[in-house]
């Protein structure tokens, strides 16, 4: 009796689509998933390539960062994940990759602005980025710090991980998440497309406004909450 | 009996190409085909991804945006592509995407001008951009407004949608249409690359010219028309 | 007996290589190639996808653009081959493609400097871009007369067919050559690649200036003519 | 009994990864490994493609650039490899391409700054930039110089060969290298991917500044050394 299998394969097919996204190359990035009621995350073990990767690699932690089950070391990056599954209470999955067009915004540490309907339909806000990171918090608990970071962004700027899935951490990439692992892949994948898009409109306008709160809202709501119309009844 | 089959299947094979052209990413874009004589649209269900996509979950609805056949809810742009089947009663297919490039420069809220030969075998104008919506318009009856606004683009600037078959919907993206449904994803595959070439264009020469009127007229009536000598005679 | 086999199917093989390259989409681009023997070029059908190429469609036709056999209607630019065939007598093989950077150089009527040894290992010169056609030239024998504005360019800058086998017609795109139409296409794949380099290295430093003589010279002949010492002895 | 087929392999192995990794197309490129208890290269052959290429077509070269078995010639960039290991006595396997944003770097002569974690995780610097070429370097021993003027840039700038395992050499194009040929070509595929990262950062925010050192060794260290903690303990 394996209990986490299906924890486990959900997390794997997850990494998995990280590469076939082509969102991150060799063994960059990693995904996680949550099983709330057990307070066991299952996540990409570290350093080991995508094409080499099976569900059983898979290493299950709990929300304090113990390993309770694998072989392998977990990813560097789990106090991230497990900082964030704390205090984001709603999100069931967790993405981080190296793609390229959202990293060069967070190396520029530039958020991206909400320039059109393509990122309405996600998000009702610019896509936040990060402090850069004090050389306290980087010679401390680093990777723990890393989930401070993005948890104090969100504070500030009063915002909702439900509505705002996805964020930069200044000088290093994006995070993003949902409801499971494969949904925080999704947004991973469009987030980088939102990134391109937004970098090219600057490159033809570079002053060009964000669109106006009443478009943002109409494209949000008519894929999101009680009165969405977008998609099946499902 | 199934008297939509052909229809059905054109709609499903046009909005199958919008993913091998590699026009929009996971459930976005749509393309619907019209059979003139009955007045019955074959269009995409709303969000459903391509690759789950099946002949028999096209939607059939009439002009009037009511629903004639199919389980799925049809795509939530609708009304947009009936209102151009309404007022452009030559074309028989539309095309909407979120292609990259295209959707930057209608993000830009900038036409796209014609800047060589590639544009001018296809239409003999810049690719029109509408006027950013009002609120009003926003809030009210919005997919059939954003119709109204392609609408109000090709009177105001004396278009036909015979010589230009693609518009860019300011702050969203691109809408194309053609004879059939096929046409409409073609020209949407070619303005994604006139778009890429006219960017690259002007980040190499941003003081450059549209070309001249000969030339476009030249390539335009070497293709189109009773002069065309270009293709076979089929 | 087919005494034109080996012409035509050389001509499809290269036609089919710009698609496999990338170098154009859908009709776009042609490739011939010639018997010089015989004065009989083998060009591609025009408007015909690649695919649905087929070898036997390849049309043959003599330099003074009469067809000798084929079904189908030679490629629109047929002229500027013959043309070009006739006065740089030799050259085997034509590509004309709308690869996406090569046609944003064109389009911003700019040649491409030579920015390094990747340029110097195939060209000893800048890839140099036609003057803008005059109206009676469109007016005219435009096919033909695209192939005048690519001599007298090398007329004027006294360049070498055997040496720079490659030109922007400004506002269009690329015509590239070769000893056969195999290498003519392998130098518009490497034209693309040039392209995007020097695009690439003036957006990130635009005071660059073009590498010295002793480097462009010291490349170029390490792998053409008799000082050559790159590749195999064949 | 073939005393080198392990060696052969590894460097066969390693360019095809060129072609795989789209480093470089057609023959350029070429990657080499060492046995170092021998002092015998097995580096590619000279201008033969990838798609031609097989496991015994490697040649065998001294560190003298002697060729000790094989049919063809080896590579033109031969002897710049065997004065990297003679000098960079650590390295195992040597790596050129002509990756498209590396090389657009190498043409502005720009060093690749240090802009994000990315970079960190693999190099504490930039990626260094040799100084352009004299004409008696040129006009001399050629591609010995140019590992001449690697050398040079590591002693200039204090680099550890261990620490920065790349170098764009001015107006060419980048070399890297590794423990191992298949660590090169790693290197090589990251370098292509910092070097566009890098370009796009720079396109958003041409005011950023590298990251701050204790950010760069967080991430360096956390990989590499005695402190490591990312990947596995093999």
């Amino acid at each position: 009796m394996d209990k986490y299998k299906t924890l486990r394969e959900a997390a794997y097919e997850a990494n998995m689509e990280i590469q076939h996204q082509r969102l991150a190359i060799y063994t960059f990035g990693n995904v996680s998933a949550i099983d709330r009621a057990a307070g066991v995350v299952a996540i990409k073990p570290s350093g080991v390539p995508y094409s080499a990767l099976k569900p059983a690699d898979m290493v299950l932690v709990d929300l304090d960062n113990q390993v309770l089950e694998g072989n392998l070391r977990p990813s560097s990056d789990t106090k991230t994940h497990t900082l964030l599954y704390r205090h984001f209470d709603t999100i069931g999955g967790i993405c981080h990759t190296h793609s390229t067009y959202a990293v060069a915004w967070a190396q520029a540490v530039r958020e991206i602005p909400n320039l059109g309907t393509t990122h309405a339909d996600h998000l009702t806000k610019a896509v936040p980025v990060t402090e850069v990171m004090s050389d306290e918090m980087i010679l401390g608990n680093y990777e723990h710090e890393t989930g401070n970071q993005i948890i104090d962004t969100f504070t500030r700027q009063n915002l909702s991980p439900l509505e705002v899935e996805m964020v930069l951490v200044a000088c290093h990439g994006p995070f993003t998440w949902g409801k499971d692992a494969a949904k925080a892949v999704y947004n991973a994948a469009v987030l980088e497309e939102l990134a391109k898009m937004a970098y090219l409109t600057m490159q033809i306008n570079p002053a060009i406004a964000p669109i106006k709160q009443t478009l943002v809202d109409k494209h949000y709501f008519r894929k999101h909450g009680k009165q969405a119309y977008y998609g099946q009844n499902d």
